[in-house]
Formats: C-alpha cells, sequence, structure tokens
C-alpha cells in the first residue's frame, strides 16, 4: 500500500505561511539552480477556447529536496460569470525518489501566491542595499500585499508607498497594511513620486505597457518586477536596461516571458546578451550589487524549482502537525510486457 | 466549496472494465481527432537520472467530453529493488468548463492499460475482416492479454496462438486464457508459425528490433503494433509498408515514436508521406481496409485523447456506484492583481 495525504487549501494556509522558512526554503531552490543538475522542462500548455480556459503545467525536479512537484495552473476567464475565480490549481507531490505520489495539495494557487512572494524577498536580500528601509509597490492585489510583506521580513523597511491605476484599492492596500503591520504605509496618485527616495521597488501588475520609466529611477534602488509570466506582459521600459544591472530568475525563459523579452524586441538588448541569474548570485558565482550606488534589476517570471520547494516545505509542515486526510492506495509488483 | 472525488485503484477496478463501453468510448474520442477541434499538446517529460526516473505529462480536451484529463506517467527504474513496481501513474479530470478539479484517479496505470487494450479493439472494428476468428499475439504480459481479450468483443476470435521471446510464460498465458475465456489458445514457439492463417496479428512487445517480418503476412490479415511508444522501440520489419495499408493513431507522434519513425529512417518511407489516421477512418473520411484481400497495419502510440476519454468513463461510473471519497475544497473568489 501507499499513504497519499489530500491537503486542502485550508489544510495548506494553516501549515505555510509566508515566512522566514519559506523564504529560506525558495532560497534554497534557487540556489540549486545555480548548483545542482536541476530538471526544469519547458511548461506544457493547453487551451480550451471554448470555454475561454488555459492550462499550465510546471514541473522541476531539484537535487537535495525529496519530492518534485507537478503543477498544474487552470485559468478559465468565464468563470466569474459562474461565481467561481478564474484561477484555481493543484500540485502534486511525488517522491524523487520512487515516483509514488506523495501528497495531493489542493491548494487553489495559494502555495503559488507564497512562493512568488518569497521570491521577491529572496531577490530584496541579494540585490537591495542592506540599509533599504523605503518601499514603493506599483499594484494593490493579492500580490501587492504579500511582496510588501516579503520585503518585511528581508529588510529593515520602515515605511511604505502604495500606487496603483485604482487608487481606491491602493488606499484600502496602505490603510490595511499599516493597521496590521505597524508600519507608515500611504498611497499615492502619481507613481514617479511613489518612486522619489525608495529603497527598493517591486512592481505587480497585469500591465502589458510599461508603469514604470528609466529617468524616474534613482542611484541605490533595487526594482524587482514580477507582474510578467506571459509574452504581453510589461511593466518596465525597456531603457531599464541601459541604467540598472539585470538579474534574472530564468534566463531562458525571461528572455521570452520577462521584460528582459520586450528589451530586446525593442532592440535596447541583444538576443544572445548574458546576464547573471538569481541563484547565481546566491551561490556566490555571479555578483549582484557592487556599491551602494548600483540600480539593480530583478526580472521574475515564476520558476518550476519554486514550486517543488514549497510543496516540499508544504508536505514536510503537514506531516509534523499530522494534518491532511490520508488515502490508501494499491501499489504491487505488475508483470512486465 | 468545491468537491473532488479521490478514487483509488480499488475503486477503479471495480467500475472499470475493458468491455464494449471502455472500446465505443475511446472509439468516440479517436472520431474526435478527426472531426472536433480536440487540443492535444506533446508530451511533457522530466528526466531524474539520478534515481533512473522519468515522467510524462499527457493531456488531451476533447469536445463533446465534460471533462479533460491530465496523466502523470512516472516510470522509476530501480523501483523493483525496493519492493516497488516501475511504474505507477495517476490522471487527474478536471471540468472542461471551469477548470475545476472533478476528480483524482490514483489507478497506478490501470486506466492506461484498459485505453491501449481498447484501442486495439477499435483498430480491429475498423480494420480487420469481419468474419476475422483467429487471433496471433506477440508477448505474454498485461497487455498480450488484454489485446487478446479486447479483439473477443470486437471480432467472432474462436483460436489464438502467443508468441513470446520466454516460451514459459507464453504457456502460461495461453493456458490461462482458454480456461478463462473458453477458446482454444496455444503458445508457440515459432513466430511465423504463429502468423500462417491468422486473420488477426497484434504485437505487444518492447522489441528494438524487429520481431515480425514482412515476408511472413499473409493476404487478407490485420496487424496492430503497440509496443512501441517511445522513439527507440521498434517490433515490426520496415519492409512491411510496402505490403500494408498503414494507419496511425496519431500521424505526428508515430512519425516520432512509432513504427513509421523507422521505416522512415530505414528510407522507406519519405518524411512526409501522407497516411491516413484511425479516427478519419471512424469517421468516414479515410478509407480503412478496401477488400478481403488487403493487408493492414495499424501503429498505436498512445494519445491523450485516450486518456480523457477513459478517465471521463471512470468518473461517471464512479458517480453512479456512489464510489471514492470526497473531499471538499474551499472555492472562493480571490482579488485581481
Amino acid at each position: 500500500m501507499s499513504q497519499i495525504n489530500i491537503l486542502t487549501e485550508k489544510d495548506l494556509r494553516a501549515v505555510v505561511k509566508l515566512d522566514l522558512s519559506a523564504i529560506d526554503c525558495v532560497e534554497r531552490a534557487f540556489s540549486a539552480l545555480a548548483t545542482e543538475a536541476v530538471a526544469m522542462p519547458p511548461i506544457l500548455r493547453l487551451d480550451i477556447p471554448e470555454f475561454r480556459g488555459e492550462v499550465d503545467v510546471k514541473t522541476a525536479y531539484v537535487p537535495g529536496f525529496d519530492g518534485f512537484a507537478i503543477k498544474v495552473s487552470p485559468g478559465f476567464f468565464d468563470n466569474p460569470k459562474l461565481g467561481l475565480p478564474s484561477l484555481n490549481g493543484l500540485m502534486i507531490l511525488f517522491s524523487a525518489r520512487t515516483g509514488l505520489v506523495d501528497a495531493m495539495l489542493l491548494d487553489n494557487g495559494y502555495l503559488t501566491d507564497v512562493r512568488t512572494a518569497a521570491a521577491g524577498a529572496v531577490a530584496a536580500r541579494h540585490l537591495a542595499r542592506e540599509d533599504a528601509s523605503v518601499a514603493a509597490i506599483f499594484g494593490a492585489g493579492m500580490q501587492a500585499r504579500l511582496q510588501l510583506e516579503a520585503l518585511t521580513l528581508a529588510r529593515p523597511i520602515r515605511s511604505a508607498r502604495i500606487w496603483a491605476r485604482n487608487h481606491d484599492r491602493a488606499e484600502k492596500l496602505a490603510s490595511d497594511f499599516a493597521r496590521e503591520h505597524g508600519i507608515d504605509v500611504i498611497a499615492m496618485t502619481d507613481p514617479r513620486a511613489a518612486l522619489q527616495g525608495a529603497d527598493i521597488i517591486v512592481t505587480t501588475t497585469p500591465a502589458e505597457t510599461p508603469i514604470l520609466l528609466a529617468d524616474w529611477l534613482e542611484e541605490g534602488q533595487h526594482l524587482t518586477a514580477m507582474g510578467s509570466d506571459a509574452e504581453h506582459k510589461n511593466e518596465i521600459d525597456p531603457a531599464v536596461f541601459a541604467k540598472a544591472r539585470y538579474v534574472a530568475d530564468r534566463l531562458s525563459q525571461t528572455r521570452i516571458l520577462g521584460e528582459l523579452h520586450h528589451a530586446i524586441a525593442a532592440g535596447r538588448v541583444a538576443p544572445d546578451q548574458p546576464f547573471p541569474e538569481l541563484g547565481a548570485i546566491i551561490a556566490g558565482k555571479a555578483q549582484g550589487r557592487r556599491s551602494n550606488d548600483d540600480i539593480t534589476f530583478a526580472d521574475l517570471t515564476g520558476t518550476g524549482v519554486q514550486d517543488t520547494a514549497i510543496a516540499n516545505l508544504a508536505f514536510t509542515r503537514a506531516k509534523d502537525a499530522g494534518s491532511g486526510q490520508i488515502i490508501e492506495n494499491t501499489v504491487k509488483m505488475g508483470d512486465a510486457a
């Protein structure tokens, strides 16, 4: 018999939070990308135009983690008409030694939210100035909130500004966050003003044309763009590439899906120009920030190693907490052909 | 809340059998390949050489079926040393309308066995002579047994011959099958003799060099080769292409993974030579057998539409039978970025 632990979103929210151990775990996965024989195949994509549906399947094997995750992320954009969320998803965690299923993580995208925010903290840890204390966040959705929370775990953040196209939502996030975390947070209507004097800027929007211009950036700032996970998304002015030290989560992927893609398309960067990856900087194999004056720029498009990292953390925590529901399934030796 | 039905191998064996409804369901999926806007992306493949592991992920959306399956098939070839089977696997059935998970089918490859055998029956239905009564099976494993059983559901099979490299296993399958199904089955040591006078031949081996030569084939026979699901596998002499009417399950796939691949490599067939697909013949859009003298040859490499078909059948049957274990998972409207 094999035992499979079925964990619902509620179970997972109880055992995995955006905290230092989530950040450490994602950091370790990025480092492995630079130092270990990670296997991370291209994304499998299924389109169901009849119902405005699209499904992405991601996976990665990361040596040193007991299991590998396969993540299925469906997006069905007519769902709100049915009173259902557009985005869902789950992860399956398999033993890397036997291929048997260890756990089903029915997270509805929660673990993706956490691992995405954790990557923002990892980028800040390795690229922002040590004394960075002022944050500026573009966007007012779930990731805006989580990215700001992640920054407070990586740097001594004392105040923050929020800019979003919908100013009411920016106001709401600012007041909620200030109340919950006890730091100064204000919503601003002028994105350029939001950047002035900020130490770390994180963009979290689904913008398709740049919302942050190169001229606005100041010496010593760190910028993380995490809104782009598809070809048509673009938050950052390609001219930023002439001004900032660029770091990719996965270069082969940011050339296709990230801000780099648009800088290449705009002729600002050669298609084969080399750039360091975040993992190489963590592992000490490449240099990130060289001085307090550098402007650094992390382009985060999301990688399968983050999924494998967070799924392992969730399974370990769930076992320790005794949570979830165990299903016993037959596993017997079959006969060969 | 969303409800997810968790079905174990035992649950699935109780509700899905190799029977006429499984065959009809797989036939309908093949027909859809020729008539509907089926979406079937290329296979995602993850390799874990450290543990001699490999994982395939297949999926297909087939209009007319309520759900689409994502199938994960791990093969970990050191598992027998641990007392575990090398092959495992599961399918996840998603609603094609909402992308929400309907069921987890923890089948350990059982549903794949059934849908593979069902495809053999579909090929026989549409390509073998109506009066075909003598079967010859190459191989003595699970698929040898299931393919023979499938033929008895498609044609009036009265007797069968089994040839396998391991004659003892052929003997055992022959006596077991004869006892269980009440037809004459004999094991033969000479593969050529096994073919003489047979009406339908099915090859089910993992051979890497041809085990069936073109000279052996006789007028009116139908041949199904289902052993090849990877580039290096090859059961059939490429010279058969000059003698038989060739039919692919999916031409774009048999050119890479099937017997056709080896005929192209041997220079027997042009890489772009057109051939009919099984679905087109079912749908009346292409011609299969033209006369009782034709030799027909079906090359079955396995397709995602078969998985989607059998997963839908399993879920419907399980609901009707009230089997499985229901997990309630939160699904709530999230906020947008």
